[in-house]
């Protein structure tokens, strides 16, 4: 089965909505006076670490398994992931009652290999890059018959991820910006088909890191250019990104940022001591996009998507 | 001045909650599946981690502050603190805008430390016990004439602790048990005060570290019996049980648990990794005594009042 890469719609993310409400968390949105202080702006942190799996992926995961027939689910589903997205489709296969298989990176973090295993997904270890992932897939496919569930290359999950900025806007319906991560795309594209059909003069901004920064290099070349080595913390932007999402992203996006590792760690350390929540070093990405003034906020309000908390606290970098 | 130590009534609490609206945070209430799963119970975490200076502490002390006439706090306001006490009462003077004074014990964490100053109190660092705490409460008070606020031998901190289960059966009127830690005992006075007046049947149970058993003691005896050494990890919990709390928790609370340090670690580590939430180790207690099965819980609706996240990240106990 293969699924046209249409560009959804606002509907698209409502009916999405619908579909996963029963079985995702309405996030809490949080505030912090020290960030609001530090950054002379009025900060509000969707708190997706605290969704089910511990990450926004489960939204994109939960809509594309759950819209899959029982005949088109009966084989299970498959696909490759660093991590959030491995534990979304395998909790998303659970709840539909089929199996899921995984290939993972082998530098992906233990927490995450665990957790996934933990959902009862089957994993397939592989190199930690594209071609290694895809081929590594191509295989396990070919073995089981599975259906492939890209983690952003695919209108469902597209449409899933932006159900954050929907619910987002739901509650704060005066934010100026709003920032999310940009890894492979999804977050990013669903966030900004939500938001602007939603509200046509918010600013949308994505923000990756200065080692994995192929988004920046292909929005501002108007062409996809593929990352190469993504020598990144921020280990769930390391993928490349995806073509639907690119599409997207380059006609409506208003800006990309990037930022330097030791920026994202004094970001997410920052937010650990000052919030009390634990963030995933990829989410510090928009975090340390404002707080290094690569993005005009004062006097504004803005709107963060917090993507993730899943981190192995045995290996912290600081 | 002195405050008669009278017990707080529902009405008190109610009139706190008044007080203190405009300046705390309603805190949202989590939930997990792990712990859930877990436990074989319903678990609802009402998370004061988030709440103003990172601890329900900021409730209790500005109840205090904030009800004081211009004339008593003209002076200031003084207390003795491990750490999460001095910060709120050093942000309600900033409010009322009075000086603060605080007395902290030399071993307190940095980071409770460094956050006290950063809300304009002045430190003066005493041993890690009740009576150098006193005595250089005293020398303080004797030189600025501030006003004390005892951190929870108060009725308006005990009001104001209560304002946490007040909200709690409010966004969650079917508990059948509340849960929280027992140090001085505001916490545990308050919200038993709060949750027996609106729901007389609820169950509220205090838990505490092994190494910090006095109020265990003090509620099997029947009598104050103060603590001596308390080497525990939980260091908001190796204050001595207060006259005035453990008149009200003798009285109407049902049961204290105790637990062990390992515990109590493992239970902190626990819901940081599946939760995304930084907790002090003082609020994994309750939890460790829900996972130890030191409460019958299972099939049951349970609140635990997750008191604070002040952790030093640079010194983190695994």
């Amino acid at each position: 089965m293969t699924t046209p890469l249409t560009i959804p719609t606002l509907s698209d993310i409502k009916k999405a909505h619908e579909v996963i409400k029963p079985y995702a968390r309405l996030t809490p949105v949080l505030r912090s006076e020290h960030v609001n202080k530090r950054t002379k702006a009025d900060v509000f942190f969707k708190c997706e670490n605290f969704q089910k799996v511990g990450a926004f992926k489960f939204r994109g995961a939960s809509n594309a398994v759950l819209t899959l027939s029982d005949e088109e689910a009966q084989k299970g589903v498959a696909t490759h992931s660093s991590g959030n997205h491995a534990q979304a489709l395998a909790l998303a296969a659970k709840i539909k009652g089929v199996p899921a298989y995984v290939v993972m990176p082998d530098n992906a973090p233990k927490v995450k290999v665990e957790a996934v295993k933990g959902y009862g997904a089957e994993i397939t270890f592989c190199e930690s890059n594209l071609e290694s992932r895809e081929s590594t897939l191509e295989k396990v496919v070919a073995r089981t018959g599975a259906v492939i569930i890209h983690p952003y290359n695919d209108p469902r999950i597209v449409a899933g991820q932006g159900t954050a900025a929907l619910e987002l806007l739901e509650t704060n319906p005066d934010l100026d910006i709003i920032l999310t991560p940009v890894g492979g795309g999804g977050l990013l594209s669903g966030t900004v088909l939500a938001a602007k059909s939603i509200k046509p003069k918010i600013q949308v901004i994505g923000a990756e890191p200065e080692q994995a920064d192929d988004a920046y290099k292909s929005f501002k070349a108007g062409k996809l250019i593929p990352a190469y080595s993504t020598n990144t913390i921020a280990d769930g932007l390391r993928t490349s990104l995806g073509a639907l999402p690119f599409s997207i992203i380059k006609t409506h996006v208003d800006d990309i940022a990037t930022v330097s590792e030791s920026s994202i760690i004094e970001a997410m350390r920052y937010i650990w001591e000052r919030m009390n929540i634990i963030i995933e070093p990829s989410c510090a990405v928009p975090v340390a996009a404002v707080f290094e003034g690569k993005v005009d906020v004062a006097g504004k309000k803005i709107g963060i998507i917090i993507t993730g908390g899943n981190v192995d606290l045995g290996n912290l970098p600081w």
